[in-house]
């Protein structure tokens, strides 16, 4: 646990020949051991708006499932499924907001995050909306919200 | 459970002629017992804005239940009362975002999910406003948001 | 149990002259007992936009409460607080989403809930806007939500 | 407990001289013993809306702290920090949602509820618009929101 | 704990000489124990609308985190990654809603505030929009939402 790594600003921290215990609180492990954390999962959500969205767009879209929080966590849970090309080289004890699954349906994110103990706490929604202006009658009428589903292991 | 199936990917992994618990995950069951899981619940709505909401639309208006998670265990809940044709033929490993149900009362369904072992974890709404543009009057006004509800089976 | 009854669908699978428990699941109840179920409550709020709303409108206004669910839980919980002129007529078994209650106060539903035994498990909010158009200023500017509390008795 | 009073109506169904227990469900409480109840808390915010937005008004701002519920539950827990100008002389066994603080901090309001034994269980916001027409460029551009915040004691 | 201090008018309710658990409630501690109490955690977010939200900014960008509460708490548990320029010397039992951090990370909060005991209640997010009027197409096009996360330690 002493070598130079990308934690060794954590593992600087560790006692000598110690158990790491007393000195680390339950969100750091140096012994690779389960740790408590939290993993939100998002993504934007587009509908169209008007009467087309009254015909078919019944159903949820998701276009991109992101993941946020530390990069070990999110690599534990979510292994080779996890596209990190847009934050790569991260070490493992910094945290990120740019992961995104290489898959599209969340409930597969929220089983794998239950494989890991992981149990979702909380959520949320935001929406907004986009619209044609005066001028320009031909844009599609469109809106976007992002909700987020917060998991956590303790 | 090694037949070819189109859980053939999962099946692969469980160990020939023993307890396939120790290699598989809680939400994992070759021997079809009850599974872990989590199935949202969703519907759109909408509303009529302005002096004619005020007068009569107060009520919750739920044009479909949408159904999304493991086709599988949406199976299991919602069994002749799902409607899957808008996502037919999907393996149950499979997820699904595009199936909905037969019925338009939310609590129906909650008590299915209830019967099953499922509770809600969370819930969460978008909305959004759709409105008459100045070249365009007689458009009604209307909004539509997006709510769903999370339920979890551990 | 065995009558002709809009509950005959459900009472038909009742065994004759046994236990019912068995093939009734925990949201069906032939005799009477506590059932579990959802029960969720709402109302549409709305508000002044603009200057007058910093002036004096901060309060929660609510119009009306509505309730929607199983009648005959809806019926335990409120009794004759109960508006069922909506959705007259609707037998035990079935759902409805257009009861609404005598009363104006959310915390009174709430306290009759849990008289009940049920408890709130989530909540949720959507807003938009409604707004004057170019040609009319004089319309008033309002805007209009939708909340609602979702309560279970397991 | 039989004296004329406003909470007459509710004593009256109380057995003379006997524990009043068995007819008083738990929202009910004719001793001043500690009773269940729910309490939302809520605040209206304001925003900037572009530019200026994203210099400085990041901080949340409350201007008024309302306080719904029976009045009795929200007496015994805000005391004189309550200020009931624009609901007075309301019986304690009635229900009020126009009670709000005499001071302006959320956590503040939580740690007094949290004193007298209730807890968080949910929360909820709505967002709305307000926008300058455009014959009236110099309107402030502002939203604002209603976010609540429900405890309960149980 | 009698000394004159921010938190005199706390300690002059604390008995002399004897042990003070009685008269304080769990959200008061003067020996420095630990305290129950809540910490929202808060921030802004802005997205472009239209064409270019769709093909980039599918992440969740956080410029400021904001931390409300009792000053304490917040100092115990942030530490000096906690920024109080903007409500500088506000005494340890007086609440704050102007504090920020130094990184901008949510789960790297969430872990601090998990490591000092605290666990996630509830979240809740609100959204509008901002647009280009019709005389101002050269308007950046964003929206801006405010979401919390509120912990709490009992």
């Amino acid at each position: 646990a002493g070598a130079p790594s990308p934690t060794l600003e954590l593992a600087s921290r560790s006692p000598s020949g110690g158990a790491a215990g007393p000195l680390l609180t339950p969100s750091q492990s140096l012994d690779g051991g389960r740790r408590s954390g939290y993993i939100p999962i998002g993504y934007r959500g587009s509908y169209p708006i008007g009467r087309d969205a009254q015909a078919d767009a019944k159903f949820r879209r998701v276009a991109r499932i992101t993941v946020c929080g530390k990069t070990s966590l999110a690599k534990e849970v979510f292994g080779d499924t996890l596209n990190e090309s847009r934050d790569p080289d991260r070490p493992p004890e910094r945290y990120t907001s740019r992961y995104y699954l290489k898959f599209n349906f969340l409930e597969q994110a929220f089983d794998k995050l239950s494989d890991s103990g992981f149990h979702m706490v909380a959520c949320s929604s935001t929406g907004t909306c986009a619209f044609a202006s005066s001028t320009d009658q031909s844009e599609d009428k469109i809106w976007t919200s992002y909700t987020e589903y917060v998991f956590c292991r303790e």
